[in-house]
């Protein structure tokens, strides 16, 4: 078992995907962020017109995930043909919680994409509540499914360690 | 108490900092990713000269903290004095902990910049791994320590509930 | 009818275009800068061999429909196969008039290249003018004529009202 | 009368501003999107918690804005202080109205940064209602008001003949 | 004999490459970085553990050939499928030698992206070295082969009279 | 001896400057892109109104150098307050010459930015050319000169093995 993001000597490469056939591709990625009850009652009211934080973070990750082969040195560029962010406020685990659903026709999966949108979501939330509480935390940020390519359907086993925060 | 980054009538803006003082401002930022052993055992070899997974995560890690402001919609732009980031494997808890930590002199603080740092370090880590290992988790990015600026010096309790990952 | 950028449930994302078919498209869109007669002389003059504020605007656009789907945020990336930008001097209306011509062979339409090369155009000869003259106004941003695709071959009506500056 | 963007050989060049004094600068920026009574009616709906355009054409000029020296060439990097935007529907020119304020404290002004999250603002606003309404037209784009620098105050005459849509 | 990035009129366009068939396409370009053998002998100490400036030039080179339709205003935008770049120390020469394997399934060829790619990779090299040896030189930077598209396979002729540092 | 980029483990970082003060500074740096002599005269006919390669070479330049920090990984993001291209066609050497002069009030020199201004003007020299001379040789790219800052001024020894192409 090796990484193939590095050559037999060594040196880390952009993987060659020139044979790899361009196929449908598909990716859905969550993770959480934690916070004080109050700072998620102020996301909650700027739901409500005024201040909409999850609308910005929302923005921010679907342009995230458009830069992700700018920030990931090995990753491929690629044209993504759909991208999706829900952010749902979770009351018991006081934590907003997001998913992203990215897909291309290409030669490479999306993993990175929808890793990347979720990131880049959760940290605009802690920007704009950071003035309110600054121990907010970024946590169980993960792969959830993937499809299309060679490596065929994936699905995180939902009995995993990792699977809630 | 309400969310700065947004005007009165709710519409979100970039903050006013132009009366704030220009000053030293520091933050530092950690975060896990969490995976098998195995995957972890590659990236411990890779340290020995061959497949650098850490050194290259290092890089974008610096790189990425460079592009905070155009990722994140109301983040100001920075010009950073110092970013350092380090990498560690925790085989206790089978996970790579990455601390990032930057400097400027300006009128914001710079606790988005230390995130996003840690944010690409472990995402880079993914990308070079996924392949062995899809499962992985990104989880505890927080920020750990800031100072400079009005709110003077800041530190996460080491006793707060989520304290490891 | 509805705005296609929304989910059911009101939230932003980028449109799914995976099942649309890669087809040849193309878009034309216009815009002018309306100006003081001694700004026009200015630019005309460095049209003669000096300060060719029309060869740097062109290169400008050109750069700038690259870049769209970075700066408008639910727009899909694109692999742009032409760019042609053409600008006149027009004495009469006191302005420069821009043109520019964006091709793909894609899933989806250019017609925001096509007009982010406009825009882009006419601000940096805003910007190379603006230290004469301030008040020069830019105008009549607009599709002229879109083809490729579902919708097939649009054209705008000469006549309607906003036809001229 | 010359422009300064070029040397008396006729080459652009960045200005240098070395030698200028860091002020507190502040430039504001207006312009229009006209369209059709429906697509003005549909983003209306869409301020009432569904498919919000305004709230993101806000963003994406915000974010534009700190990315105007990428895109304009002989403009200077500056580390902007404050981007507010305000849209606006003008049911009676059936038209949104979008003004930009950006601020530093630099070397050199704010102009294109404001002009810039203008176009970026309306471009946003045309993609989203693309879909219904081919025909909308982005106009009027000037700047209103700077202060700061040598030059002093400037305020456009509100008397001149490009001074509605 | 003409310049195609010209229209007859002699501005400067995105040359249309829509008719071209998507074909694989790969280039490679060397150049070298020549310094004094001190600083030769630094980067070959980093190479054993500690202070890797090969890797990291290597992972900027990457990089770099993926934002080179950002840097050369004509360049087409290309969804890249591989990326290799080597390294070498020659002692005989007192240099780096830097070379860069690029391809794509496109309509145009990568020669822009393999130039680039090995600049930035010597550029990243004399900014880690530039403390001790201010003088180094980046020379002899240019395309060795090239294959696919129309103009087919071309190899630089070895006894041409640049050849060698 | 050893070098600054590496912290005493050997991890990449980027300096910290934040204790150094923030002076005028100033760096040139230069290069040749060396031709056949028929690309030369077309270049040379393009100087005469029609297909303005050095025009265009000159603008790619100075935007190049505003993208330095974010192509070099150790970088320093800065403010740069001049940026000036001269190019001169050298009948002589059958070369175009490249000299970038680039000014900052800042904590870090300039080297890096001149030295990417230099090299981002040849390569678009050689995008524009390269239809017609593949065998083009980018060359002798290197610090002229610099002053600011803690080492004071330095210029390239004229005597030095690497002085003309």
């Amino acid at each position: 078992m090796s990484l193939t993001h590095f050559t037999p000597s060594g040196d880390a490469h952009m993987v060659d995907v020139g044979d790899k056939v361009a196929t449908r591709r598909r990716a859905v990625a969550e993770g959480w962020i934690r916070m004080e009850p109050e700072t998620l009652a102020l996301i909650e009211q700027g739901g409500h017109g005024k201040g909409d934080v999850l609308g910005i973070a929302r923005v921010a990750g679907i342009m995230g995930a458009k830069r992700t082969s700018e920030l990931v040195p090995l990753c491929h560029p690629l044209s993504l043909t759909r991208i999706d962010i829900a952010l749902e406020l979770r009351h018991g685990e006081c934590a907003v919680q997001c998913s992203a659903t990215v897909e291309t026709n290409g030669r490479t999966g999306v993993e990175m994409e929808a890793l990347c949108a979720v990131q880049v979501s959760l940290l605009t939330i802690y920007d704009m509540c950071k003035a309110v509480d600054r121990g907010m935390c970024m946590t169980d940020i993960r792969l959830v499914e993937k499809s299309g390519g060679r490596s065929g359907h994936w699905r995180r086993d939902p009995d995993a360690s990792n699977s809630n925060p």
